[in-house]
Formats: structure tokens, sequence, C-alpha cells
């Protein structure tokens, strides 16, 4: 690297601080400090190694660039600014309302490919880009941003692993090591040869650098790529870096400067400073794009009504079914295939699949990254052990990131192996993500129906699989409109609505015969879609049985079916009576645990004459 | 170690191994390959190294030992057969229903402190339980059992890193390298220099042994304390070791074997097993007990009407408050302290704080531990960085555990920080943990009043603090009992009762003086107590007020207030109109973000005139 490319990158990185500092300041808030510790960084990324097309960041085959430390938000803003992206007159915008310059990075931004700013989520997705670049045979780079802070995170560590595990040499993580944290020091301080033996522990290569100059950033920057391992660059860096009454000083961390003190600031950089417009950008090579459309029609279905089969298998089913004509759709799983029957993908489907071993912190990231390079990704686990990951699924939902989960093994319905292994809160996690859609299916049928739905809608999808195995109840060519319901049973002169789902609705079903036998009739709904509600079918019916609706359901009475339909029909005043799990479960059958908590026919039979 | 006494612990194994082979076949499921791999570690253990008095498995100063694999739970409860103190014949009922001998671990056991089972969390709360030793100048260790698969898990690497940095030589770490996870070989399988490498580049000191060699076992157990560093012993084992046709065998992982099978196994292992009754367990040191007993009162409150204060700055004043007289109370952070206002505890009172650094699920876990140690911990973070620990959450739920949470920054009123930073799930999430209850103050004597309450009571409690600065509105004397709420206006003819807290309170009680100044009058209640709900006010206040209520929340609409209340209210005939954050948030000010999404004191006003 030439001397005049050298002063042209720090001048770059300069510019790129004055930015951060005016743009913070203007807004009042913000993290200066962080974003001049990784300036140098940024500027040698953008302006001299990334190759990817300034005027189109959605071109394909464009490097990936991952600002996992999210609050350094101003610096990427300020990286796009000075390629020509961003207008400079939006920066002074940031963080205001209506601007999309926000506090954090989201994907509103064409240049942000997934939410950050909750830490630790970066590396994950980056896994799964370096993954989704292989499978389309495309020859870009994923740059993830860390801060060392950040790297105390246990996600970070998972993705580490299994960068190493697939020996993923096109992903790059940079640490951005500038000893500070928000409250105190960082446990390690300057001594990041902690950070680098760590790294290395978990299989990659290692560059320890002075981050501020870009000699040695551009240097290892030169030899990406080069083994099979990922590499990660470890940079020794300055909070503050650039402003003498910044620079590596406490007490600074989200502070925004004010008037005086960021007129001094720039000041001190100013003379140095050099605009990134016009700097030629490397160019990413023009590789055949992938395709990633949907295929016309799926494949049809073929049960029998009253075969028995497990919703969690039919989940297996149909994946491997839809697989077949959707090669968007990729799956990953935590070392649970056998039993969420992912298995069936990942065994016609090798090439699609990636087990992410038990980490599914990780596995929500990686799959992530998969959705965010236009491939359809569904990670499956045991219902609860979702809840490890309800960060990154929660920022998938700011993202609106294409994700599809399904969780197996709900409610005391799974049985012997007791609580730690039942789903009984995932309905309330769900529900709360913004733009979720929450479904589960009673049947075979109903499963394999809402999956091609969740294959073909867009956003954050939750499937929730039963262990037992239930009948088909549903013709092959039934269909599942995502926010409806299905009335399974209804006369003149019923007494009340029963709203049930999975194993609860085959209770109900119970509990309607045996009423029946006593001369009391019962409306039974199979609410398959949780979130939309099947809001009109169930409304439509309790207005039919005194304005009464029974809830049953296989989860805490906490957030789910019960407080769903209570939440939406008791402003048309109906009476919502919820029969959920409401103590702590323990290991038992199935049936004595459903007796035990309520949920069985006979406890249904026994609220409908009481209610 | 002696030739006899290496002969006897190999006997006693192959009895735990007959136990747990006996048990699980009698029970018709459960893992009996996963005991027989750690059977050797854990009869070494358990009958020549551990320092406890079986006969009072609760005694203070015994060795702790942490099964945090916990699908190994018969070989637990093996070993507490073997030393006396399960009876025999409770095994044969292993995971029937009500037996506590589950499918997992509980501490219905007397014998188990936290519940496992749920992977990766036991090496996180034997990191609180190990400063909780050095906090009692008790000598006890605590020992953790962690599988290899499970240590791709990002928590155990959190943990091992604060463990590390704090130089808990008094925990010991045991990784059981079997080789096999669930449904295929791990990802390093017998290359177990990869865990030992990890854990050198993490802080520990590492010894690398055969896991079914008593005298390598024995040897490196003596070791225990030896320096300055956390020991993890890396064993190298078999699944199903012992049995030859069970041993290192795939498609074995939670399959019971069949009588036949069983039959032929015992034949195997029987001619060498040795009886553990009556073999001597090395004693505790007789050291005074902590005193964990609450103080008889807390000293007062001093604030002035009017005051304003965050409810977030009130939690820290409320906690160096009450950790004045009560010396239970310990604190733990994720570098948000300055934020969560919890410094103002760890100023005074450095040697009951622990900064875990941004690792939330290790926090929460440390936390855990120190409450399963008879402390009351604190633990506080950005309330949504809890999603990243909402399974060691659910998992406390299943322990009862004493776990107090204290989340920050909720809702769009936090403002430009944007929604990566905004919690608005946290209730959702926190109602669904089984026996928790969810406090959300809306002044700082609400806040410090509940706190007490936390401090004095048993289970997992959350707080939920605001950002924003809100005015003292109750006198220091007023009490604010859980499950109950405040009428804060009242008047014969009021329209409609409107439930909130927090923030939306505010904006709640300033719609009731614009209304009241039309000539609407509005009911207004705190409802500060949101599990259990304040039912029987909000109940009887709606009842006056047409049935009709409707809530404001800065939270989602799914799982929050609005749901509880509907989900309780609406079988009385309450009619709920739910205000809430309904889209995805963004940057700005919070007053414009209050306003865009409906929650403000203009979209009350709007709903009482339509409602």
């Amino acid at each position: 690297m030439i001397e005049t490319d050298i002063e042209l990158l720090k001048g770059i990185a300069n510019q790129l601080r004055i930015h951060s500092i005016t743009a913070t300041t203007a807004a009042g808030s913000g993290h200066p400090t962080s974003c001049c510790s990784a300036a140098d960084l940024v500027a040698t990324l953008f302006f001299g190694h990334m190759r990817y097309d300034p005027k189109n960041p959605h071109f394909h085959n464009n490097d990936r660039f991952i600002l996992s430390k999210g609050h350094a938000a101003p610096l990427l803003y300020a990286a796009w600014t000075e390629n020509g992206f961003v207008p400079i007159a939006e920066l002074d915008k940031l963080r205001q309302f209506g601007c999309e310059l926000e506090g954090h990075p989201t994907p509103r931004l064409a240049f942000v490919d997934v939410a950050t700013g909750s830490l630790g989520q970066g590396l994950g997705v980056g896994v799964g880009m370096a993954r989704a670049a292989r499978l389309d045979n495309l020859d870009y780079n994923t740059y993830v941003l860390l801060g060392d802070g950040e790297i105390a995170e246990g996600a970070v560590w998972e993705a580490a692993s299994l960068a190493g595990v697939y020996k993923l040499n096109n992903l790059i993580a940079i640490v951005d090591a500038n000893r500070l944290g928000q409250s105190e020091a960082t446990a390690f301080g300057h001594d990041v040869g902690v950070y680098a033996k760590r790294f290395d522990a978990f299989g990659w290569r290692v560059e320890e650098i002075d981050g501020h100059d870009i000699e040695e950033i551009s240097e290892v920057l030169s030899g990406v790529g080069l083994d099979d391992k990922p590499l990660v660059i470890v940079a020794k860096t300055y909070k503050g870096a650039g402003v003498s009454f910044l620079q590596d000083k406490e007490g600074w961390h989200g502070k925004p400067l004010n008037k005086e003190e960021a007129t001094k600031a720039i000041a001190e950089l100013q003379p140095s400073a050099k605009s990134g417009i016009g700097v030629p950008i490397p160019a990413p090579a023009q590789l055949p794009a992938p395709n990633n459309s949907a295929p016309a029609s799926y494949p049809p279905l073929n049960y029998n009504l009253g075969d028995k089969i497990a919703t969690r298998e039919a989940y297996g089913n149909a994946l491997a079914r839809i697989g077949e004509v959707d090669q968007r759709i990729v799956a990953v799983d935590g070392d649970t295939k056998n039993s969420t029957f992912a298995d069936k993908f990942f065994k016609k489907f090798p090439e699609r699949s990636t087990e992410c071993y038990i980490a599914e912190q990780n596995m929500v990231g990686v799959a992530t990254g998969f959705g965010a390079r236009g491939k359809v990704p569904f990670a499956s686990t045991f219902a609860t052990f979702f809840t490890r990951a309800y960060d990154q699924i929660r920022v998938a939902g700011i993202s609106k990131a294409n994700l599809k989960l399904v969780g197996s093994h709900v409610g005391v319905s799974i049985g012997e192996d007791g609580p730690s292994q039942m789903a009984l809160e995932d309905l309330a996690m769900m529900r709360a993500i913004v733009g979720s859609t929450v479904l589960y299916p009673s049947d075979a049928v109903a499963t394999e129906k809402l999956l091609e739905q969740m294959a073909l809608g867009k956003g954050v999808y939750f499937l929730r699989t039963s262990r037992p195995k239930t009948p088909v109840i549903y013709g092959n060519d039934e269909q599942f409109p995502v926010g409806g319901a299905k009335v399974l049973r209804q006369n003149a002169g019923d007494k009340v609505t029963v709203v049930a789902a999975g194993v609860t609705l085959f209770e109900a079903l119970k509990a309607a015969d045996a009423l029946k036998a006593e001369g009391i009739g019962i409306t039974v709904i199979d609410a398959y879609s949780i979130k939309p509600l099947g809001k009109k079918e169930i409304l439509a019916a309790a207005q039919k049985t005194n304005n009464t609706v029974i809830t049953v359901e296989d989860h805490y009475a906490e957030g789910g079916l019960g407080d769903a339909v209570a939440g939406e029909l008791s402003v048309e005043g109906i009476k919502v009576h919820k029969l959920a799990v409401t103590g702590l479960p323990h290991s038992g059958k199935a049936e004595e645990l459903l007796a035990k908590f309520g949920i069985d026919a006979a406890a249904i039979a026994k609220k409908v004459k009481s209610a």
C-alpha cells in the first residue's frame, strides 16, 4: 500500500469521526467515542478493501458488513455518506423522529441487512451469511465488527465455534478492543492477547493489530481468505481515538459532546480530514445471482383421515416435501433433528442443512443470516429452548427478518421428561414479537398447509408442534388461511364455544362427545392461528353460545391462547373462561398431567357445566 | 490411593450404572447411556472426594454438586441412593406421577439446589455459589458436571470467563466428553484437546483425563484448590460405558433398554458391582453458618411529593437503603449499572456486588446461584436484555429460585436509542414464568416499597423500571401490597376506568384532567402489580363505569397489561379496550413516540370518547 493511500484512508477516518461527533451532538444523544475507536478500521474496510457497489447496496455479490456493535451507528452512516449513498443532510437528522438513521441500525436502511444494537448477535448472523455465500457459489466476504465488551456474550462464542467447524474463511470478525465498556473497563482491558487466544482456541486464524495503524489494518485485510479458517482481527484501539480529551478516557460512553466540545474536537480532526467522495471502491465479481424465487406450487399431500401422526413429524414431512421444489428453503437445528423431525430434510438436502449443535442463540442468528440473503430458513428445536434465543428472535422482529421457527415438545403432554423440557411459555413469548405470526396446528394436514404459508410469507413465523400422535382430521385439500379458525362442532342450542388447539383440541372433541350424550351441546373451534387470531370465526360462534367461550391450552395461563382470545373479544362483550396450566408441572404420563392441570376432556366438561 | 479404594469406587460406579439402567427400563424412558459415561466420575466424587453430610444435604458447608447435564438424573439419584439418603424403592418409581425423582432434577429433592435439564445453565449457577462461598467465608467447593454436547452453549463460556476473572478456585467443572450428542456426534468428538484449549484460554486450570480411570479421576480431584484458577477436568468417556453393546454406539441417546437388554447389561456389570452403603464420606468443616435472616425492618423513605425522579433511580436508592440492614442482599449487573442505578449499591457494598459484564444468561445464573445459597440476589439490566436470559429465568421458575430481576429502559418512552433498546415484550415474558411476581411502579415511593417486598418475598420477581423522570405521587408511608392496585381518580358518574402503570399512568392522569375540563369523568387506576393483578380493585371500579375498562401500556399489545386485565376480567363481563404499542417502533422523542403509538394522553382521551 502506497503512502498516499494511507494518508487518504487516515483522512477519511477522521472525516468519519467528524461526522460521528457532529451528528450525535446535533441529536443530543449517541455514542461518538465508540465511533472514534473504530473509525480507522471502517475507513480502511469501506474505502480500500471491501468489494461492493456503493450505488447498489443490495447487489447480490457485494461484501457484507455487519455492525454488531450497533451503538456505533453514526460511524456506519458516515461511511455510507462518504461513499456517496447517504446525503450528508440526512446525517444531521440522526435519531430524529422520521429519519431512517436511527440510534442503532435497522434494515429500514438499504445498506443494513439486520438490526443490531442488542449486543452479541452480529457474528451468528454473519455465520449464516457466510454459509449462504457458499451455497450460492458467490465469493462475497462477510465482515462483522464487534466491540470488546460485547464478546463477553456467549452468543459470540457459539458463533465462533460453528464458524470454525464449518471453516468459513469468507467470514471475518474484527474486534474493536477499545478497553472501555459502558459502566467500567472491560474485564480484560487492553490485554487483547486474551481475545486472540480465545479465538484461536475456537478454530480461527488470528491477527493482532494496532487498530489505528492503517497500514497494519490494510495488510491483514489483504490476507482475507488465505487459508481455510475464519479470520479474526483483534484490533487494539482507544475509545474516543483522535480527540485528545476523549481518547481512552472513562465516563464518555454513550455521551454526545456539547457544542463547545464538538467544536474543539473537530478542530483537532479537521486538518487531516479527507473526503471519501469519488474514491474508487473495489468492485465485486459479476457472478450469477441465485434464484431465490418461490415455486409456482408445492406437491400435494397424501394423508388419510384417522391416520395417527404427530404434528412434529408432519413438520418433517412438509419440509422435505416443499424443499423438493423450493430451492430457497434451508434448515437449521440444534442437535434435536431426530426429535423435531427436521432430519427428514437434513437427510434429503444435506447441502441446504446446517447442524448448529446445542447453541440456539447462534442457530437463530444463522437462520436470520440465511434469510437476509434471500433464503427461507427453518430453525427447529424443542419449543422451550427457543427461550434461549429470545433476544435474537426479538431483534429478528425489528429487522423484519424472514425467519421460520418450529418448536416441538410443547406443554405438559410431553410427560415424563418433566418441566425443563416442556414449552409452556412459547405462545406468550412468540406473540410478543412485533409482526410475528404464531401458528398451532392440531393435525398433520394443518401442519403441512401452514408450513407452505410460512415458506411463502415474509417475516417471523412460529409453528408450535406437539410430541404425541394425533389423528388426521382434515382432508388433504383443506385450506388453513393465516388468521382463520375452524369450527369443528356446532349445533343450534350449543351452550358454550370451546376454543382449543393441539392436544387440547382432541380433549375438547372428547368432551363434546361426552356432553352430547348428556344432552349438552358445545361448539368446538380449532384455533390453529393464534396470531393473527381467527377472531371473526370465534366471535361469530361465541355470539351463538350466550357470549361464552372456554379456552383450553397446554400452556401457562399467561399470554397464550386464553389471553389472546380474551384480549381480542372481551371488548365485544364475550366472557372468556380460561383453562390452562397454572402450577408447576412435573414428570408423569401425559394423560395424568392433562388431568391434574385441568385441561383434559373431563375438566372441559366440568367447566362447560359451571360456565 | 490404595488398590482397595480403587476397586471399591469402580464397584460403586457399576452399581450406579445398574441403578440407572434398572430405573430407566422400569420407567420406559430416560437416558441410561448418558449416566453410564459419567458413572466413574460421579462415584469417585460422591464416595471419595466431596465433603458432605449425606444425612443432611442442606448443611451449609457441604460441597455442592450441580448436574448440569440434567438428563443423567438417574445417575445422581443412584448416588444419593448408594449414600443412603434415597430409599432404593424410590428409584423404581423414577419419572412416575407423584415421584420426586423426575426425568430431570428439580429442587423438590433436598440434594438438588437448582433444576437442570435445560442445557448450558449449571456452570453459571456454580459461579454464583462459588462467589457465595467466598462471601460467607465457607470452604465448600462447587462441582459442576457438564456434557460435551452442552458446552456448545454460549452460556457456558459466559460463566467460564467470569469464573476466570474472579479466580474461583473453589469451582470445578467436569466435562463428561462422551463424544455422542442426541442426533449425531458432537462437533469435536473425542478430540477433547479442543475443550482443554478453550478452557485454558478462558482462564482455567485444565486437567485432561480418562474419565473411566478411577485413579486418574481421584488424582486430579486431590488437586482441587491448588492454585488461584477454577479447575476444569476434561474427561474422555464413552457413552454407555461398561456395557459392551452400548458403549460408544450411536442411536442410544435418550433410550431406555428393554427388559432383555437390561438383564444382559446388568449381567455384565453385576460381577464387579459394589454397594456404597456405609462407605465413609469425607466430612465438611464445621465452619459458622452465615446469618441469612431478614432484618426486622428497613429504614424509612424520605421523598417529597412532586419530586421528579425516575423509577430506575429509585431502584438504586432502594437497594442501597435496604442493603444497609439486610446482609442477605447481593447485586449483579451486566455492565449497565450506571443506567439501572445498581451502581448505588455497588459503590456502597462492593463485596456484595458482582459485575457480570455483558453476559446476561450468566448474570441470571450467578444470581440464581446466590439465591440457592440463602442470599437475596438482585439482577439488573435493560429490561429487554433479560430476553437473552429467558431460559435461565424459566428454569429459575421451575427451581422456585429466589431471584429478583429489575429491568430498566422500558417501552418507546426511552426515545432516541430506538427499538433494539426498548423493552416491549418483558411483561409478556415475565408473566409467563411459573410462580412469578411482576411489578410495575410508577413513582419512587412505589418502587422502594415494592422492592422491600421483593427482598422479603420468596421466588422469581420482576420489577419494571422506567427511564424518564416521573413525579412522586405517593406519601412515604403509602403501602403497596403485591396483588393490589391504587385508585387515583374516581368520582360518581365516571364513564370509564383507565388502567395504566409507569409513564402511561401520568398520561392517563393528564387525560383525566383534560376530560374533566370537558365534563367527562374517568376513573384512573395505578396497576403497579401486574401479576398477581389488582383484580379486586379494577373490577370494583369497572363495575361503576359501565363495565368498561381502557388499559394503556408502553408495551406491545400481546401478553402485557391489557391481556392480563382482559384475561382476568372478561369472565366478569368487563369490556377491555387495549391501548398498546402495535407496530415496529423507531427512534424519536419519547413524546413523539407515545403519540404515534397511541398511548399518550390525547390517545386516551380519544379512546374514552369512543368507548
